[in-house]
């Protein structure tokens, strides 16, 4: 499972100075079987060396309505066995440009929050002090505060690009300040975030009060909801927003509840009425050019996707945020 | 499971003279428990003192493929657990204006299709008789004939707003002219509908005869076929529709097959090429301030909506559907 | 919902001093629809006047592998609507001597184990205080300890039958003390046992150490291994475990776990060559006899229980424990 | 997909002076393929000429709780395809005896349960006129009713061996007489039986009332309750049972609900502790000497058997039942 | 099941020198039950006297990932019961122009995928020389090849609508030349097309070089990648398509996994962002005024489509191209 | 995810002369992450150094019914992450004993039988040069003809116990003679297997001719059809079996159709009445004290597989296997 891919990138890794890893091919092993990493890439122990990794978050118990997100990470790994090394939409071959493996999964404590969120902002302090770019399966969404402290220890407040169905800044739920509909609160809290560089997009659905989607406004947040979003491109939005950060670093997160449930149905809180995994895809390629410190993909839930899709989705979301790091070069 | 909702409406509920119902909030009680009533609101035995009721009518045994829809409205109910009090979209605070419960189920006679419609319509004159108007959670479609033989006497004649995949005006199946094929055939006969107020949304599909969505357009009727609809908003279709029925009292029913099955796979007669829940919620958003007489949504049947999510929808339509209730205010 | 049940039973109803709760009957309401409480009975806000009473704890952060047992008090409700009030195996008439209903969910905090767990024993304490027994629709095991101490306070230590695939009595998990694999450990620390007088039935499969079983047997607990039970009815053992007891007040707590998968798919531990539902079946009736102070049923995962009938199960599993319950006679 | 099956009889049908029916053989076509009819057998439009019939009703319109036997005769058949021609627990070889086929489904009524039920009677009084021992192919239990009517015109009245979980012999369920809880005491109304020499076997569960399941008995029934079958073979029982009907003519009638849900998902009244399907096999083979006058299979609902598995023992028990029937030798 | 269907258009059929046949109705058999036969049609042995006809493949062997095609043709039949004769959108009435049946399946060697290849273009050699239009429900896509191989020997080279996320031009898959990679690679080395006159439409995704869909532009081939069909219809690229093929013979290959994976969860190689149904139904219309030699429908996977709708879609889509044959009229 | 695990074996392996791998535990890790390997066990790239590897075979186009068996070898491990080190009910502790690796999967050729057939006689050389012992997670039957050649030639013919529905000795399937039903007669024609030493268990069903099971028992193999042993423990029959080959080198192979499948839904060609998993776990178990050269565990087929739980007897099986290896102690 340690083996070398001798993958269809050989020729120009020899062009190289550092000989890159590359994905274990379909021509090498069936599809169906092969490591069972991200993109059946080589696993390593710790990020060092590594441009970009991939890292899981097997956790769910900052989720509350259906479970399941613990199982996250390992489905879309075993989705992610079709992605082949070139992006035929954009052109990026990034495993010509990056070195790249599967970390593995983050150690939290399934039966305690608060210590998980400490033990994430741990781990992904070792992952930035290699300067590798964490690349996060979840897992609920929870996670992407404490990856935020972390990321901010190293970089300083970010620009945020927020795709989800929910504005995940309630004050508490059930009393509670960490759990999965608080983390932007906590982050702002934190001082993580450059907040008149925070966009929202895709929010929608019902909330605890009126005016549940303007307290990020109030912090200069821009807030996109779905249905500003429905029938078109989402090209020139990211046009418009890649204009607005500029060159400041900037995490990628994405909730995969920001889709409609007819594209994902497996996640936990759903929401009528969401983006389209083309709207998606646009998101994720309209971040190239920007740049991106870190990227997560969350919420989603295996046993509420019967035929596996939402975690191919999630599989090939990872892989084009990977296309759109900083050092991939979109097509010529 | 009868207690008060000590939701986050309180404040405003101490301004009305009436003591408003209040669904029961996620702060409360975990989004999986509490009650199994449409949004965890208060149960109710009759519609007394009611503005407005959500009863179920557990039936499928007028469906001609797939069955299932008798498990639709216990269904429906479960997965409304998620839906807060505002809506985001509208600014529309139902439970800030109306005193609603859920009234349970209609008892209807499982193994003989015509007893039941004479059932469902004494429940409703019963229901109607209190002032309540009716949200029903379907059950099969012959349900809404009945139900407009209510209707009518109350209210006389009435506006239509049909939102379907099917006309569903054959003069019978198989012999027979009770089943959900037929139901806007029977309220056309007994005179419930105002002829050029009825719309119905979303045909497709093939058919018995080349001209069988033209019955309808023969009496008067305006039929949109699906293939109208495509790639584009129903916003200014509503605009039309709500221009041409003016204050005349309005029936809403919303089949879930109206969708494509991709958003909707629950349903029994499924019909590719439909409309998105995007749509959807344009046309029930688009039904505010028309002078709503009852609505209901049908045809969800749980055995074929592997991830629970076609009752979601139908949940947060239902939802929506309360939400443009006259005397609910939109967005100031 | 909360509607008073008239059903066969009304005629021995007539005959006693107060009149007694009945499950809404099939020939009142389609089995499909009415209220979706425990086998349709009425729902009631606390034990007062109950001589048991149904109560669900959607529980499931206290999971160490696959979750949804936060789900399964509403999915064994649902389940339980088929359940008709004769016990035709041991004919049993429990609606004809005891006032039993719904009094639902306790509002456990989704986030944080910890304190659900003594929200948990504050709530039993009420339960108990109106001498009602409880009957507990699980949620994971977790929740047995907090319950067995509030069990202590009213009754002082008891005897216990467990019923399970694990023996629940880790020190420790992931360094946490409160956790699904611990709640027997705890109890026994609390003093709420009767050492002599605690019985563990179809513990199987694996372990972290050779002598795993062995801790609790040197407590002075009676442990039998699944293996012992292969192959045969397990009335004999029954026996042998009721002549032990005595008349010592008794606790029983059934992990559907217990069961082989092949009969309860759905939970979330799964080990192979557990019980059969026959078995159980034979385990739950031989209780009667015993001085029952309160029973369990835990662990049913709905997400993988694709046709619902470990819910089914689970469902007919409370309902034959109400059956033994202290006041109910066997057949004649 | 009428061709003549040259499947591996040919050679013994050489021996006979007919040419009987094969099924289509797996190194003919492959399993997945070929027509989808009972075993892949040729189609025939009538019974004229055969000696047994494979025959569906796909009817659901019955059922008191989960509906979809109406899809039964489909599925079964669709997972009749691995079935070959010889028994290898009995040697019985079917198609070198008998002229078997299938002759497709009953037209019946989805919308009105009476008149479907005189169409079953109508359709059968046919099939029987050819001499044709129908195997019948559910669809809910009700149907068994109309098919013994025409058993009774052809035959007089006839012994009955009646597996199920329920006794089906309610007076009415929600004030109607026909319905898939009522079928055997209708039939005992129209003196279709001998009432000395019905066997029910497998019942369980709740009931309305205490005796229940002594209304037969009353009859002089002989009710075999789960309980007493539990943990062993059933193959003395039958040796009984052949023993006391003598040469009789019999019907069987098998309801896949007899069989405890572990092994049989797929229905809709589930009821626990049930028949394991080693014991099926038994009851079907132990009538093997008995002069079988039809045969059914009835309650398969495929949208509850996830796995197709209930469908195939189904499929097997009706080829069983064939291998039982007059005319076919047992091993030598 | 060779039963002639009385349906609908006998009035018509009475107009015409020969009898057509037609599907079975849905008020001649209930919609769940009669031969499962594609559109319930009547079942041919050949396709001696037909205009067109159904023929399944049912093979998987040349999948790479999921598998489960093999099933696809039985499915796609099951599902195909609820279409009515008439195209409520092009107002098509193909049953009352040709002679239509199902020819049943190929009988392909399941454990030699290069042996299967040329039984296929046998068997469809049979079917040309019947002068039958022959509309192929797969399987997976190694079939094409096949198929196009007897198409070139009895019309010559043909221009190609091939509708597909995959540009299927490998030249090899493991080594391997056979495979659904790989069928247009195939089809070209043998001069089956006319360069100037294929399109290939929906390409997008991952490849193994940064150029893999050049390969047939480089063949003079016009390749739509998927990101250009995007929020919009394809009515008008058809025309354009139309135009440029003028009347030469064409040969419209559709792969289910064009479509996006919400809409068609149930194939093997998901690729994420593809066509909607609603573009698949215009492009398929879109064929009408084409010279159409022969069409298919693959890569529908039972296994991964959980409602079945995957299924219905297929089903649908074979009867469009039913529709768009030449010689059935569109609507006057 | 090459990490050394630090499990609860540390104390033990001090005291061996070499470093033995230990499963990932439970408390370093949540069950639902870590590697996804056989048991969370290291990955090596060979057998070099192990006593005993676990290995995958991603194939299933030797499959003549459902297909699925493919995504078999990852589902098994990803459904093993439960299991802990030691075995409760033997005792046994081989993370003490034995040197354990997962090696990954071999690259089989999918899209041709016959060559992937040498491939894995090829990749089994290699396993078996090293010395270590194979345990392999299927995969269709086909497989076990190849591993057997391997077998051969370093151990000379072997005895066989053989658990399975089917004798899988055809002489050929579709003019054939490589296909899952044929591996045992291709094994005995190349004289791998010791033939008074064959015993194969659990065989039923149907059979191409009456006489099927007896080509073995010609061969003098042992045949004890499953029938034979229902209701009863097969401990008695393994001691006998143990006796009969005394130290003969033995092979095992387990094909999972071999339960019923009330037990194991999750495989291709499913057969009623068969073995429980509690005489599957006496069968492995009964092998301790055989010298074990290899076993197998094959068929199982996740698509058919909802809850997962075939898969997990699979798991559990795969490590009983380990478990009854020579060099691992029973419990003393």
């Amino acid at each position: 499972m340690g083996r070398q891919g001798a993958g269809p990138g050989s020729k120009e890794n020899a062009l190289t100075e550092r000989s890159l890893n590359q994905p274990l091919g379909g021509n090498q092993m069936p599809r169906t079987g092969g490591p069972a990493t991200m993109m059946r890439l080589p696993a390593a122990e710790t990020a060092a060396g590594l441009d970009a990794c991939f890292v899981g978050i097997p956790m769910d118990i900052g989720t509350s309505n259906r479970p399941g997100t613990r199982l996250g990470p390992r489905q879309i790994r075993d989705e992610s066995r079709m992605i082949r090394p070139y992006n035929m939409a954009t052109g990026a071959a990034p495993f010509e440009h990056l070195q790249v493996a599967d970390i593995g999964d983050v150690p939290i404590n399934l039966f305690d929050l608060k210590k998980s969120v400490d033990i994430i902002t741990e781990h992904y302090r070792g992952i930035l002090a290699h300067g590798a770019i964490p690349l996060t399966l979840g897992g609920d969404h929870t996670l992407t505060w404490p990856i935020l402290r972390a990321i901010k220890e190293r970089h300083g407040p970010v620009a945020l690009i927020h795709v989800d169905a929910h504005s995940d800044t309630n004050e508490e739920m059930f009393g509670e300040t960490v759990a999965h509909g608080c983390p932007f609160r906590r982050a702002w809290e934190d001082g993580c975030l450059i907040n008149d560089k925070v966009f929202q997009i895709g929010l929608r659905g019902t909330g605890y009060a009126a005016d549940d989607f303007d307290w990020g406004r109030k912090q200069g947040w821009t807030c996109i909801q779905a249905e500003e979003c429905w029938y078109k491109s989402l090209a020139p939005l990211m046009a418009e927003i890649r204009a607005k950060i500029g060159d400041a670093p900037v995490y990628l997160t994405y909730d995969i509840d920001s889709l409609d449930p007819a594209f994902a149905p497996g996640t936990g809180t759903v929401e009528v009425g969401g983006l389209t995994t083309m709207q998606g895809l646009e998101i994720i390629r309209g971040c190239a050019g920007l740049n991106l410190a870190g990227c997560d993909l969350v919420e989603v839930s295996p046993p509420y996707d019967p035929a596996g899709n939402t975690s191919v989705i999630a599989a090939n979301y990872l892989y084009e945020m990977l296309c759109a790091l900083p050092g991939v070069p979109q097509r010529g």
